[in-house]
C-alpha cells in the first residue's frame, strides 16, 4: 500500500495523541484513507522527554523547518499553537505546496485571511477541524454537511474550562475563584487561565465558526468578548430562580443588520438543550434554514478527542492526495456578509445592581432605564442575605433592547447615589 | 460559472424539498460547491399535482429511465424509496458512470453490498447521507470525521415516529394505541405505521451505521428487531420509578465476540443524554476510541431537514466532479469484522411478569431464572392497581445475562402456573 509521509510540528499533548492514534489504529486508517500515513518527522524544542511512544531514531528533531523541508514529508501537522512560529510553519508549508492540518484557533482567528488566501492561491489543502470543538466535528459539519443551508445562528459552549467552572459553581455554590482553583487542581484549567476564563479562546473559535458560515474573517478587535470573572454564585442562584442557567456562549447570528459575533456569559433557559451540557463538555447548536436546529456534543479538548479530529483531517488530506484533488473543499466558504458591531446588537439583559435600601431607589433605577427605552420584564430582590452594608442586590430582567442603549443606561445608573458598585450586565438567549 | 445537471427521481415530500432548497439557496450553494447545480429533469408517476414549485416545461416527466439516460443529467438523485424501482434507477445510473445521491435506507440495507460494490468497481460516487438521521449528518461523521477511530459503539434514536409515541405515552400516560393515533393525526406517523413501530425502519438505519463503522453489511434477517407494540404505559411508569426512560434504540457494538446490531425498546438511565431526546427528534451517540463519546442531534425526518443532507451530498458530488475525484471516499469503510448473533449477546433485562398473587410465586420465578444463571438485581411490585384478575404485574431487573439464557428462561417461565400472560422482556443500556 502506498505511504504518505506525515510531519508533525509540536510534540506536546495533542501531538503525542496524534502519533499514538496513528500507531494504534494505523491499519484501519490506512484502509479507510487508501494509503498508509507514516510519521516521518516530528519537531519539538524538547527532544529529551520520554513521551512513552516508540519512534525510530532521527524522527524527533528540534528544528521545525527541517520537518517542512523534508522531502519525505507530504503533509505538515502544526500543533505548536500560538500565532508566531506556528504561523511561519503553516505559511512555509503552504508555499512549498504541502497540505497542512492544524488545530490552532488563535492562528486562524488572527491570521486566517492571509493563510486561507495563500492556501487558495496555491491550491493546497488547509484543514483545521480540531481548532474548534476538540473531538466534535463542527468544522466539517459547517464546511460540508450543511453546505446547502443558509446559517441563521450558531450557539456554542466552546470552552471546557469555563463550562466546568460554571457547573461546579452551580453544583456546590462555589465562588468563581474556588471553582477555578478546583479546575486547576483537576487539570481542566491552565496555571494562567486568562485565555480561557476571559473568553478569548471562545472568541477565537467563534471567529472561525463565523468564517465557515459566512465566508469572512471577523477581526478579533471587533468581536465583543466578556469572560466569567464577574459572575458570582449569587448570579447563578438568581438565574436559576428565574428559570435560566449561565453558560459562556459564543453567539453567531445572521441578522438584517449584519453578522453578530459575540462571546459572553449568557442566561439560557433551563429546558434549552445547551443548559444541560455540563462539566468539561462542549456543544454547538446550529440553526440552518433547511436542517433546522442540529446539535453536536462531545469532548471539546484533551489529547485523544483532539487527535481524533486531527487524524480525521489527515485522512481527508490523504484522500485528496490519492484522488489528485487538492483544495477540493475551499478552506473558506463563499460569502458576502457584513459585520454587525456590538453597539447595534439587540438582546435581553440580566442586570444585577447593588441598590440602596431606601424608598424610591428602584423607581429611580427604572426611570433611568426607561429614559434609554429599556423596559423591565421582571425584578427580583431576595428578602434576606447578600446585603452589602446599606446596599442589597436587585436583579432586573429587561425586554429586548439595543446594546448601545444598555451601555448608556449602565453609565447613568453608575452615577446614581442609590446604586452601589458597578452593575453587572449579562445577556439572555431564549 | 460551470453548471452541473441534476436529475431527480421521485418528486414527493423530500424531492420537492430538495428542489426548493436548490432554488432558494442556489447562489450560495454554487459558490460553495464551485459549480451551479441545475435541476434538468425530474421523474414522478404523478406529473399533474401542483407542488408549488416553478419548473421549466419538460423538466417533469413520468419515466425514471429518461432521467438517468438524459445526457444533460450529471448526477442522479434517487428519492422514490423502496427496494424495487429505486434499485434499478441506482444500478443503471452507476452503470452509466453517473454519481448517485440517495436517501433510501431500505435499499441500502437490503441491497447495499451489490450497490456499494458496483459503485466501487465503476469508481462512481454513491452518497447516502440522508438515509439515516434526516438533517443529522451522522453518515458523513462516520465516513469522514471519525475515520481515525475504532468505533466501540453506536446508540441511536433513529425513528421520530417511535420517539414521539414514547414521549406522549410518558407525558400523558397514553396507551400505545392512543399515542399512535395522535401521531397519525399530527402527521408524524403513516396510515400504516408498521415499518416504524415494528422497528424495521430503525433496523435499516442500524445496518447502514454498522456498515459505516465496520465495513460489512449485516443481512437484515440476522438483525434482532423488536418494535414498540408491547410496551405499555405501565412499563413507562415502572421504568421511570426505577430511574430509566424507554427509548427505541438501535444498538451497534464492537465486542470480543463480534459486532452486535440490534433494535429494541430499551431502558436508558434518566440522566443519560439520550433519555432527554424527546418528541420527533433523533439523536445518535457514537463512542470512538479516540473521540470518546460524541452526540449528534436534530430532526431525523421531514422535508427540509432531509433535503439539507441530500443537498450536502450533492455539493460533495459536485466538488468531486470539479476536482476530478470520483469515489474519493469509498461508499463503504474497510473492515473485517464478524457478526455476533443475538443469542450470544449479553445485556441486562427488564422483565414484566403477570404473577399469581400467591405465596411462593416470586420464589418459583426466581428459581427458574437462577436455573438459567440469571440473577435478579431488583424487583418491584406496586401494591395497588394494575391487577389483572388474580395476577398482578411484577417487574424484575436482572444482572447481565446471555440472550439465549433469557430466551430459555422466558420459555420456562411461560410454562409456570403462577405466571399469567407471556412475560414482557425489555433490555437495558447503562
Amino acid at each position: 500500500m502506498k505511504e504518505v509521509g506525515i510531519g508533525i510540528v509540536g510534540f506536546g499533548t495533542i501531538g503525542t495523541g496524534v502519533v499514538e492514534g496513528l500507531q494504534r489504529n494505523g491499519a484501519l486508517i490506512a484502509e479507510r484513507a487508501g494509503a498508509r500515513p507514516v510519521v516521518r518527522r516530528i519537531a519539538d524544542i524538547d527532544t529529551a522527554r520520554d513521551r512513552g511512544i516508540a519512534l525510530a531514531a532521527g524522527v524527533l528533531v528540534e528544528d521545525a523547518e527541517a520537518v517542512v523541508a523534508d522531502p519525505a514529508v507530504d503533509v505538515v501537522v502544526e500543533l505548536i499553537g500560538g500565532t508566531g512560529a506556528a504561523g511561519e510553519v503553516v505559511r512555509r508549508a503552504l508555499e512549498a505546496g504541502k497540505p497542512v492540518v492544524t488545530a490552532n484557533k488563535a492562528l486562524l482567528a488572527e491570521r486566517g485571511r492571509e493563510l486561507f488566501e495563500l492556501a487558495g492561491a496555491r491550491r493546497v489543502d488547509l484543514y483545521f477541524g480540531a481548532s474548534v470543538g476538540g473531538g466534535i466535528p463542527i468544522v466539517r459539519v459547517l464546511r460540508e454537511a450543511l453546505a446547502g443551508n443558509r446559517i441563521a445562528s450558531i450557539l456554542g459552549i466552546l470552552n471546557g474550562t469555563c463550562n466546568y467552572i460554571l457547573t461546579r459553581m452551580e453544583a456546590e455554590g462555589l465562588s468563581f475563584d474556588a471553582a477555578l482553583g478546583e479546575a486547576q487542581a483537576r487539570g481542566f484549567a491552565e496555571a494562567d487561565p486568562s485565555l480561557d476564563v476571559d473568553g478569548l479562546d471562545t472568541a477565537h473559535k467563534a471567529v472561525i465558526l463565523a468564517s465557515l458560515a459566512y465566508g469572512f474573517i471577523v477581526p478579533m478587535r471587533a468581536v465583543s468578548v466578556e469572560g466569567l470573572r464577574r459572575v458570582s454564585a449569587t448570579d447563578i442562584v438568581y438565574a436559576r430562580d428565574l428559570g435560566y442557567r449561565i453558560k459562556l456562549l459564543a453567539v453567531v447570528k445572521d441578522t438584517e443588520d449584519g453578522i453578530e459575533v459575540r462571546v459572553h456569559p449568557t442566561l439560557v433557559p433551563l429546558d434549552h438543550v445547551l443548559a444541560s451540557v455540563s462539566g468539561e463538555f462542549n456543544a454547538v447548536m446550529v440553526r440552518g434554514d433547511l436542517a433546522g436546529e442540529t446539535l453536536y456534543y462531545g469532548r471539546g479538548a484533551g489529547r485523544y478527542p483532539t487527535a481524533s479530529t486531527v487524524i480525521g483531517d489527515i485522512v481527508d488530506v490523504i484522500r485528496n492526495l490519492g484522488a489528485g484533488s487538492p483544495a477540493r473543499v475551499p478552506a473558506m466558504q463563499a460569502g458576502t456578509a457584513s459585520f454587525r458591531p456590538m453597539a447595534s446588537v439587540r438582546t435581553r439583559y440580566y442586570l444585577r445592581l447593588a441598590l440602596l435600601d431606601r424608598p424610591g431607589a428602584l423607581a429611580r433605577t427604572a426611570a433611568v432605564l426607561g429614559a434609554h427605552e429599556i423596559s423591565i420584564a421582571s425584578a427580583v430582590q431576595h428578602e434576606q442575605g447578600e446585603a452589602d452594608g446599606d446596599y442589597a442586590p436587585v436583579v432586573l430582567l429587561t425586554h429586548e433592547a439595543r446594546e448601545a442603549a444598555c451601555d448608556a443606561a449602565l453609565e447613568d445608573l453608575g452615577a446614581l447615589d442609590v446604586v452601589g458598585s458597578a452593575p453587572l450586565r449579562l445577556r439572555i438567549e431564549e
